[in-house]
């Protein structure tokens, strides 16, 4: 098993991106094997971090370069691909319109060569090794393996204040007693990540310092630091560059010139350091573990905080979808137990109640039996009834409660990865922005005219953004109601009379699955269009670059998703006009009616759809489905079979491996689809209680998605240091305050939840709901038909008509204003609203009390925080004492390390 | 001048609190004058920080005993006085519950003094220097004066990470360009605090370590703490105990346990440093600067982060009044001019409109005449005009501004102050928590009972606040309906026509000043309440002690201070009923009708009295006048005269003078005020659009009485670093968002606008006010009048009276729903609501959208931030360099003193 697994994760590149156009290439296979891991050719000293470049002028590889050109096409056809799909923010290094950009700037050759070599002579001045392999076994692509000292490791860890385990160790009391006997039952749910060692002994960090070496256990220099730390040590220094000169030297300004073509950090192999690569494997980025828990701790091991706050974002998002999905399942079974006792639709479908109701469209459609809506009245009650209410506020509060939970979860994490603390950077600045500065710094010399240009290209932008999005969502709505409307007429017009017994189910549908084609096209036409308006704003950082992307990105995307739907939420069938005064778009469009038992019912359709369509097209088709044709494809084309390829596989080093996967493309994409998920769960909750479920089903299957892809499909990021998930807290804040809003107009308009109560009270004979129906129809009076719009086929149900009803509140046609709107109407708007006001503001004072309630802080934790404090002090005091001794007794020891005292390293229980 | 002022500095003890019973102590007057600064005997050490302790047995005192004891009663009667005038919050180490708990606790004089010397042992220990100074001008009272010597401070300020500036200066680019202009404007108001060197040189900071020494400029190890750091410095020794040893041996158990009485730093002398009491005297804490910026970075310097953020936010709050006062007086100003072109008001008083009203109450009143209320209605205009509506969007605008302002603020003073990067300390843990979880552990040794039990402990809190709370207001608002109730039948029931006249007058006045007596009264109440809620409560630490008590006393007085208004503008004559069928309240009562013109202008008086009242009593009366009848008082009592006593109080040392001043106690009663006075402002401003201007007019003259009281009538308080102002900070954000709610309500249901809006565009027949009026009151027909409620004097006006109006939106008595609520009452209704929902969630959307918009951090900041970072990173990078030259030439040159390099001194442009 472990031999099988370890092979897997070693050599997974066999399994994924096996490029064709390399088979030719398998020389030199014994001297450097996959075994020795990654390391310089003394096969002492470790590689922490790779650049690639072309190698300029190729002579002796012409054959090849034609493969090479294949290559580099079939690279461009991956980014346009992976640009497709949805993954619409790739590092600023690798996106199109930097290399566009890239074309203007394009320098030499030898240009290139030169700043190279200033490159690595400034690396080398900083203390890193290098160690040049230029393509013996990938033509035409250079690698710069470079190698951290130790020394260089300890100063900048010093400098960047890392926090680094101490030799003092304590056992942590978090919550052990109540915990002993949970951990027990759940032990199954928990990953086999060394279960003995984790949780029990703590070691104590401080910033790293050379002066207080003493203090840290660096008996094995090799591991102190391990690769993920290292990597993102020497990234570091690399932007430093950018930081001391103010000039484009450093590696984001040189990958954005082509100067190197990528800089990454290399994964674990098999022999180092303990297998994580392995545990994450067969732990986490598998389907068959999907009912446990995420292994957290290791995974920002291996990837950095970044990384690791999105999955544990991700598993307390899961987590807390489960009791939302079984109370939603709940509601929505105790809608169709009690289907059979709700007396409006009763009323309906009973055939003694013979009411004739008025067309449904001008001169085509004709008069029709309230008893023929028997099927989607009993249909509206499954998602309409008072349980919804009660569910939409559960989901208001719930989602207080997640936030809060997440907090907590977050602040926990931040203790245990001894992130209290750590000050998060502003991002180093972007190559477009300096030269954009320096341009302008040229130009005219003065500082204050760019900080006013900033602005106007941000307001520029702002402006830009609300108009065409606005104009463009409009339009696609537009486009498929026209589609409804016509389509519905159409076939009304037809004689065939199985079409139109299905019309509205026919309508209905492919309204939807139209669509769901719209949104998702139109997905990656925003993506792409946010990231040009982003461009178009040269913000200065990249961290600054990374949050304006996310805001329009996010605002085009959830306006795009979510216009149908609130369009069915809170426009159809409400500017509708009534019979004898339509009202008319475009000539003689009538506006769309709804079925008579709300729209609540085609707007679950519509959600029901959406998700799962987005779900499974996005996830599956995208996720799985084009990189499975994209490998069917190049093996087709290559000429090897597989076991040649293998073979081939296994003469790569590891950074030769690593170049062959997809780059890192940051953790957007999977936020951004999460968020809009979100929104689904939340937002529209009161009419579509299923959500919770299908958004808990698609979860747990993108973890593990998510899981396979970077274990081994993307080359291993650079750590990233974070507190928390940054902005994307703000969106869920955001989207769970405009949820109580929603979800408010939703019940009390969308609904018919209001209306009945209303009759209920104020307006039913004997307290209980029959009669609904009928008070919430009014009377019409055939003859007020206007000129051309009476039906062609009056007689259709066999008897002539004179007063037909229609769903309104309005007075009778024998009353003094006939057709005004009645007092039914206002008052039941008066309800609607008074309505919305209470549950708006006692649903967002109960989510601000629980947000109250919760400290954000688990008690544990800080008590936790509050005892390390204090071993900490006692230790800085012990080593003054030994300071003052040492300074007494005038010993001969060095300053640097006081004589070691046993009792600091014991455990303490803390 | 500066003679006169600096003896005022100096001598200020003169002006305020000269103790009478001490006159007699006129001795060694020339052997330790004030001259020589607060240093120990031999004039060198200076002293950081004081202990007062009551000298047992003082044997050779005997006479003076009793002048002791009357000094006691003096102090505790002082002391009950500053609890009398919402003091609420003093330290624990002073307040009464705590002096009650220490009874219990109270060690005999044995104990204590072994204690004592345990304590100064502990100090010893520490590096600290004591010196004691056993009463020779103050019977009974000793004074343990403590030195802190260099090396501790240094190594205490590396523990505590305290930034300090580097040798490495900088000029910052703060906007000079844009600014030179403006500030050549404003210059005026700028208070004169060295000018020339304050805002052009900055040296870098970076956290103090003895490592790094030749970072910083070391040359005068006098000045380098300056007076507040080594204060602070101290006391954090002092609590260091708390937290080494678990055990309450810290000071702040030993001040709880009566072991010592006082702990506090002194106040700067005359000649030390750089005059900066002197510039504070004169540049801030004086009415004649009132105009003037307030001196910030002096005030933080003299007093501390926490003390300087007070100012800095009082003085920002007041700068944004300014723009807020303004548009206020704008707004009212507009009523005032439109008032005559107001239609409503000009038919009400038009002689013409012989309108017969129905009586406003059984039996004693009769119909009357609606032009009667000719005057009321157009007061009325005056606040209630469209104006309103703008202004109260305007001030939920301002709110959000302020905010954003505010965090900008805060954020550059965290620049200009070196706080970025700082961590807030949880507080150190209250003795009554290590006593009761002392208590607990001998009983059970169990550890997850204490976390329930205080999570029991704050749940019982919350419970017992609420419904405590709800009824006693209850019951106060309650008892003044009641008054005015019956206080208007009885004078309807006089004769006396000059008494009917006045009637609303005299009611109004009366129950609006009768409120506010018995909301002055109640306040108090509540302050003790609150402290006693929360002492029940046993908080961990002194932070959450302050915050829970600050919660619950905002609650309270909040509750307290609105509750009438809320009562005024929401539930008065609401639930009165209809002529016929009125509501009764305790058998007879009527509910309470408003005038006329709605309940507005009666809302208006009683914001207007509330804010006046409460500003000038507790103001002028509490703060000022009652510390001059004080002072009064005493000096009648002493035998001294005004020359005796100020010459005997130049006998006294700094830390003599320092003790007969006021104990510190907190910033939570100044803010509670303004917090208060900001509900005011913000939540009702639709109502009285004067109160921003009122606030003003309050707030110039707040700061510089509190100045006035920090500088020289309280003991100098420790200094506390803090980043915000915390909890305060919410609720003015809980308050801004409230405030959005209320004034949707204040206008759609409390003014006349919906009604009229409503009228203009649906009922008016020709689009204008004419008629208004008419319609918004309904018919009666008098023999509908239960039995036993007609007016008695039916006749009064002169002629029979058949059908009478009142206000209210009813069916006709000839309809065939006579007295319903008519089709005109729900559409207004549903217009009214309709308003509360757009406006509550258009404006929070604005804000939101300001929040959004406004950076927190300022452009120049973040840029500032950034510079400073590269010039440390350069300040290594050569640091480094000079380091590897040394070790490679192997010279003698001490580690820690590299050469110094002349470039990192000069100044850089950053």
């Amino acid at each position: 098993m472990t031999q099988h697994t370890s092979r897997l994760c070693k050599g997974y590149f066999t399994k994924k991106e096996s490029d064709g156009p390399l088979n030719s290439l398998k020389s030199d296979e014994a001297a450097s094997g996959p075994k020795q891991g990654p390391t310089f050719q003394d096969g002492q000293r470790r590689v922490d971090y790779v650049l690639t470049y072309h190698i300029q002028k190729p002579r002796s590889f012409r054959r090849k370069t034609s493969h090479f050109g294949d290559y580099r096409i079939l690279r461009s056809l991956r980014r346009s691909l992976s640009m497709m799909r949805g993954r619409d923010t790739p590092p600023p290094k690798e996106d199109p319109e930097v290399a566009a950009h890239k074309h203007r700037l394009d320098y030499h050759e030898d240009d290139k060569r030169f700043r190279q070599t200033e490159f690595e002579d400034n690396l080398r001045e900083m203390g890193l090794e290098l160690e040049k392999d230029e393509g013996n076994k990938i033509p035409g692509i250079g690698f710069l393996k470079i190698h951290a000292p130790w020394n260089v490791l300890c100063r900048e860890a010093e400098f960047m204040k890392l926090k680094m385990p101490t030799k003092k160790v304590c056992t942590p009391m978090l919550k052990q007693r109540i915990n002993l006997f949970i951990r027990k039952v759940t032990a199954p749910l928990h990953p086999k990540v060394e279960p003995n060692r984790a949780q029990n002994v703590k070691h104590l960090s401080h910033p790293f310092s050379r002066e207080k070496q003493h203090l840290f256990d660096l008996s094995d220099r090799e591991s102190f630091f391990d690769s993920k730390t290292r990597a993102s040590i020497v990234s570091t220094i690399d932007l430093k560059f950018d930081l001391l000169k103010m000039t484009i030297t450093g590696i984001t300004s040189l990958l954005g010139n082509g100067v190197y073509t990528a800089a990454y950090p290399l994964h674990d192999t098999l022999f180092y350091p303990l297998l994580s690569c392995q545990i994450l494997y067969e732990e986490w980025a598998s389907y068959s573990v999907f009912y446990k828990y995420q292994p957290i701790g290791l995974i920002r091991k291996y990837f950095g905080e970044k990384i690791g706050l999105y999955f544990a974002w991700l598993g307390v998002y899961t987590q807390m979808l489960i009791p939302a999905a079984i109370v939603g399942a709940i509601v929505f079974l105790y809608g169709c137990a009690t289907v059979d006792n709700d007396i409006p639709s009763m009323e309906i479908c009973d055939p003694r109640n013979n009411i004739t109701m008025c067309p449904l469209c001008d001169r085509a459609c004709s008069y029709w039996k309230l008893k023929t809506a028997c099927g989607t009245a009993r249909a509206s009650h499954l998602f309409d009834n008072p349980a919804t209410v009660f569910f939409s506020i559960f989901m208001a509060l719930w989602a207080a409660m997640f936030m809060e939970h997440w907090k907590r979860r977050q602040m926990r994490l931040n203790y245990i990865w001894d992130l209290t603390g750590f000050e998060e950077e502003e991002g180093h600045h972007r190559a477009e922005y300096e030269i954009q500065v320096m341009q302008k710094t040229l130009k005219k010399q003065d500082m204050s005219p760019k900080v006013n240009l900033s602005l106007f290209h941000e307001v520029e932008g702002h402006l830009l953004l609300s108009p065409l999005q606005v104009g463009v969502t409009f339009a696609v709505v537009f486009g498929v109601i026209l589609y409804r409307i016509s389509i519905r007429a159409a076939l009304h017009m037809s004689s065939n009379p199985t079409a139109r017994t299905n019309i509205r189910a026919t309508v209905k549908g492919t309204a939807a699955v139209i669509n769901l084609v719209i949104i998702i096209i139109m997905d990656e036409v925003y993506g792409a269009l946010a990231r040009w308006l982003t461009l178009l704003e040269v913000p200065k950082t990249d961290k600054s670059f990374e949050e304006r992307l996310i805001i329009k990105t996010f605002v085009l995307k959830f306006a795009n998703a979510f216009s149908p739907i609130v369009y069915l939420a809170f426009f159809r069938g409400r500017m509708v006009g009534r019979p004898g005064d339509y009202l008319y778009v475009i000539g003689s469009y009538r506006m769309e009616e709804c079925a008579h038992a709300g729209c609540l019912m085609e707007l679950c359709i519509q959600l029901c759809i959406t998700m799962l369509g987005k779900q499974l097209i996005q996830n599956n088709l995208f996720e799985i489905g084009i990189p499975k044709i994209k490998k069917l494809i190049r093996r087709r084309k290559s000429d090897m079979d597989s076991q040649q390829q293998e073979d081939y596989n296994m003469t790569l080093q590891r950074h030769e491996k690593d170049h062959f996967l997809g780059p890192f493309v940051g953790l957007s994409p999977e936020y951004m689809e999460m968020i809009i998920q979100f929104g689904m769960v939340t937002l529209f909750v009161a009419s579509f209680p299923l959500a919770p479920l299908f958004a808990l089903l698609n979860n747990i299957i993108e973890i593990r998605l998510d899981a396979k892809k970077f274990v081994t499909e993307v080359r291993r990021p650079i750590a990233g240091s974070a507190k928390d998930i940054g902005i994307w807290y703000n969106l869920l804040r955001g989207l769970s305050k405009v949820a109580v809003i929603v979800n408010a107009f939703v019940i009390s308009f969308t609904s018919d939840f209001i209306p009945r109560l209303v009759y209920q009270y104020m307006y039913s004979p004997d307290g209980s709901m029959h009669g609904f129906v009928n008070h919430t129809l009014s009377y019409f009076n055939v003859s007020d038909f206007q000129p051309g719009t009476a039906p062609l086929q009056p007689m259709h149900l066999g008897y002539e008509v004179q007063i037909c009803r229609y769903k309104d509140y309005r007075e009778t046609p024998w009353s003094n204003t006939p057709y005004d709107l009645s007092k039914e109407f206002w008052a039941i708007l008066a309800c609607r609203l008074a309505f919305v006001v209470v549950f708006q503001n006692v649903v967002m004072l109960m989510s601000d009390f629980v947000d109250w309630l919760i400290p954000d802080i688990p008690k544990d934790i800080s008590l936790q925080i509050h005892k390390e404090k204090i071993l900490m002090v006692e230790l800085f005091m012990k080593e003054e004492e030994g300071k003052k001794l040492l300074r007494d007794s005038h010993a001969k020891q060095s300053p640097l390390q006081p004589r070691s005292r046993p009792a600091s390293h014991t455990p303490s229980n803390c």
